[in-house]
């Protein structure tokens, strides 16, 4: 891999008088051809079935208006100041309601930092666990905004093998043993255990006991990313892995979804050691998060039925991926799909011979995007796989983006049967990258 | 210095059972002793000197609710979602006027990027650039969150010989000199030249020329870090560093002082090959800057006189430094100090034999706060020094904290006539930790 990335000219090398002085780091930090290409989609008359962006419409402008009013009333001028690095201690306390709804009970508010968004949290806990080389298990296939972040702190990361319960125990110890016969550090495994980003698969209860008893023996930090788990279908999600542990978790949750993510509010739940390291770290990168963004947050937990507005939520999202899974069942009966129970995305098998990525140009071409799914691996899987997400379009959108698929899809086909297999790809190094915003 | 750090138990090392797991970045990451005694420090009763915290009572309600509702009216959707990493075009295309002011006229809204505070810019570029060990040239004596922020990544820090007009072209060349025959590589210079954090000094035109000059022959990148430039009291600042060259300075600015800290919203002007991998950078630590605080200054410098309202808080602060140094002048003649033309800051040269460290305790048993020196060096320096701020508290404030430090000095030197010096320090590997917000 990294004998490729040296082998062949990367972006403005030549162009760049600085390049020969970044750090290592630094060299491998590359943006995605794919990134190009998205820049096109996101043209209005393209049906973006590729982002993950929230439906922020849903939330109605007076509750936002009346959390800004009161604030402005009654913190007026600390709103406006700089902050401590931990986070709003008001908002720490009602962020314990919200944890409180997924088994977190046995936390207080100085066990909470708040983050501008759990990006930053991803970030933080790789800054302060990782070493070069150090390595990082995640599933197979995982959050593209972490990969990105554990390859720019020069992580060697890992896939474990999962099935319909999530992580496999089989695969944890695998992937551990292999390590540590390496005289590799395990640092931490990264999950989202829930309404999983791709895949839209959810952990078991039974497999989120054996995994964190596995973890607790193997003595490896269980770093669990929650930001859909309130959104869910049906039945709510089960408890956290961090309701049955809190030494060996660090659990991070999110604004962005339940609320808003341009207020960037995150926040993580750690264990002391942990927290007091996180907190610095904070300073040290942005000195606190946003003190008007935590008030805000704070007034609409306090002034809402925000509990009502995430039921509203939940209905938009069941609504969209009904549309969608319809849609996929009307146009596309041959091929197979995730069924998420919550959350935002349905990972979709592509018939064999069709490659995702190279497909997405002629799929933007006909005003449809999707997310290839390689750019959630980090060893250039998932060329047969596509990331659908039904989270921003209205379900009409979704139905006419499916539709468009479905011609791609079958045009690829016809190609195929006429003209045999593609090339082969010749980019495998490009498939982790930084991930646009409005991607992830 | 890590030798010690390594032969002295750590806080918290025995408590925390991850200790040994973490990145070898973190280990030198631990609270300051100082920090304990700022927490008290906060308390209502005492005049605190010592924190850089803007007086944002001076920014009348009225303009940030206009700025919100306009924000709320048109761009509601757009500001409660994730934005781009190189943030909101409309607030860079504004950014354009306000460095306009200090000379930066070349550049486009392209080549600016929105950052989560100037804190956040700091730690990008050190990100960007800083294998362990490499150089970093700050001013002696140095800001310190930026201190910790490169400490935080593993720098070797090296304080350069300033005179009255800044940085001298004897220490940066001895210091480039020095550390390439160590076969080390310098990276980068940081400097604050207008009203410097902690000195209050400001570089001259001509210095700024030379060490351009001498940078540019040395390709030696500059970092120029310039938060107070517009909070200038009699005449306006020098032109940035920036203004004279594109190629070779990465500028950072910010909102905090000039509007508010608790928005987080600063900016970096840089290199078109930097500037797109700091894009990179922002995605993988944040996903994308606050889009609602982005919208909220967009609007704010749209629908408001921004620059009469700078005019009023340079009035306001200019107010606070006479009072400070007449109060000097009254209570400490014997004393000397430095005479800000602008920001935030004045740094005190204690009598010899007080240690300012030591002294910190007393004040604060008094009732007044300062700011040690030692926290603005790497090397243990500092001692004999004091940074008073007077941004905060209103004259008659600093009147009060400054007489009662005058106590204080004039106690300890009671003491000393009486006792003799103190004992030496005995916690030289305490001096550079990560900066509560409140106090940079």
């Amino acid at each position: 891999m990294s004998s490729q990335n040296h082998s062949k000219p990367a972006g403005g090398r030549n162009l760049d008088p600085w390049y020969e002085t970044y750090a290592s780091r630094t060299k491998g930090l590359a943006a995605s051809e794919v990134r190009a290409l998205f820049a096109v989609a996101s043209r209005p008359e393209v049906v973006s079935l590729a982002g993950g962006s929230p439906f922020v419409a849903g939330l109605p402008d007076e509750l936002v208006h009346a959390a800004f009013q009161s604030m402005m009333e009654h913190h007026g001028p600390d709103a406006l100041q700089y902050g401590g690095g931990q986070g709003l201690p008001q908002l720490r306390e009602k962020i314990l309601d919200l944890i409180a709804i997924e088994g977190i009970t046995d936390a207080g508010a100085d066990d909470i930092i708040t983050t501008t968004g759990s990006q930053h949290a991803i970030d933080l806990v790789t800054k302060l666990f990782i070493n070069p080389g150090d390595v990082i298990l995640v599933e197979s296939p995982s959050y593209v905004g972490a990969l990105g972040t554990f390859k720019s702190y020069e992580a060697d990361v890992r896939h474990v093998d999962m099935d319909d319960e999530g992580l496999t125990i089989a695969g944890v110890t695998a992937a551990i043993q292999t390590a540590r016969a390496e005289g590799k550090e395990v640092k931490f495994l990264y999950t989202v255990p829930n309404y999983n980003n791709p895949t839209g698969v959810t952990m078991s209860v039974a497999r989120r006991r054996e995994i964190l008893d596995l973890c607790i023996r193997e003595n490896v930090l269980i770093v669990e990313d929650n930001p859909y788990g309130l959104l869910y279908f049906d039945e709510p999600a089960p408890d956290a892995i961090r309701s049955m542990d809190s030494e060996h978790v660090v659990y991070l949750g999110s604004f962005s979804k339940i609320l808003s993510p341009g207020v960037r509010v995150g926040f993580v739940v750690a264990p002391h050691g942990i927290r007091e390291k996180m907190v610095l770290s904070v300073e040290s990168s942005i000195l606190s998060p946003s003190m008007l963004n935590q008030w805000l947050v704070t007034e609409y937990l306090a002034s809402t039925d925000w509990r009502a507005q995430i039921d509203t939520f939940r209905g938009i999202y069941r609504e969209r991926r009904d549309a969608m899974l319809e849609s996929l069942q009307e146009h596309l009966p041959m091929l197979s799909w995730t069924v998420p129970e919550g959350g935002f995305f349905t990972w979709v098998q592509l018939p064999e011979g069709l490659d995702s990525k190279q497909m997405l140009p002629r799929a933007v071409t006909e005003l449809v995007a999707y997310t290839p799914g390689t750019g959630f691996y980090v060893d250039g899987r998932g060329r047969d796989k596509i990331r659908l997400s039904f989270s921003l379009p209205e379900p009409e959108r979704i139905r006419l983006g499916v539709r468009r698929l479905a011609n791609v899809i079958n045009e690829e086909l016809d190609l195929l049967e006429t003209f045999g297999a593609m090339s082969a790809p010749t980019d495998d190094d490009d498939h982790v990258s930084a991930a646009p915003p409005d991607l992830v």
